[in-house]
């Protein structure tokens, strides 16, 4: 069985991939006549291309099985796509150059503090929670041509968190 | 002393000022192989105009002393800004149509599971939360042009959550 080793989660080592959206290492500043902290700027929004606009969802997602099989992995051509989780909870990515050499895969466990924005075009597995009702705020695309392409593996990977 | 009257959040008594990014009433549909819902295009993001860019900001806010006093009200003429809280507490959002006229504001308890977008131009009291370091994250403009403007009140107005 091919497992996955889990990496903490941390702004360099997922540079090849995306931002990890954290207070930790930002730029920030007062605002609000001292009321608040602005800690700014922190994810590379890339949406516009071939007529595309900046879209906020939520999503709602659901664990899986244990050990979790890594078999279908997806990318978004024409967009990124940042996620932050809305509750105080570790949950899990899969990003990867080459999707075709599973050599390469790198899992990470992310903290209920830090979101990450996909670049546009890397592949990543869809959305891995641990608890259930588990939601996320979401900043992708919408607009016309084709943004998801899916890779099925043709041996999983596992991941045991 | 002139007190606010605070309304529960709603989509509709929310609509003139922006968007409620919430669940309830989201057109939704299960993705990710079933195992998340996603409820999608929750707040109209309007930030390109002028050669701006969006950009994904956490903020970290702290509570004002009671009753609190609106004394200064801001609006962002160059884009929409939208807040979403990150821990499951309520929150508070001030608005109106005519900064000169204290009659017209309107107060509003947004939960912990409801966000805001305010549109472009819309006059708002900066973020107003009941808790220390309540975080929120962000989705607002960046680029050239003066994007805020800035009103005092003559007499305040008071607001006891």
């Amino acid at each position: 069985m091919n497992q996955l080793t889990i990496e903490p989660l941390t702004a360099e080592s997922f540079a090849p991939y995306g931002n990890v959206i954290e207070t930790l290492g930002a730029h920030h500043y007062p605002i609000n006549q001292g009321y608040a902290e602005r800690f700014h700027d922190l994810a590379r929004v890339d949406c516009l291309s071939y007529g595309g606009e900046v879209v906020v969802s939520l999503f709602r997602g659901q664990p899986r099985p244990l050990p979790i099989a890594i078999q279908l992995m997806e990318r978004h051509p024409l967009g990124s796509q940042a996620f932050y989780p809305l509750q105080n909870r570790d949950w899990l990515v899969v990003v990867t150059d080459n999707v075709r050499d599973t050599g390469g895969f790198r899992a990470f466990r992310a903290s209920g503090k830090q979101g990450v924005n996909y670049h546009r075009n890397i592949w990543h597995h869809p959305l891995l929670v641990l608890d259930a009702n588990a939601e996320f705020l979401i900043i992708d695309r919408k607009g016309p041509g084709l943004n998801l392409e899916e890779v099925e593996l043709a041996e999983p990977l596992f991941l045991d968190p």
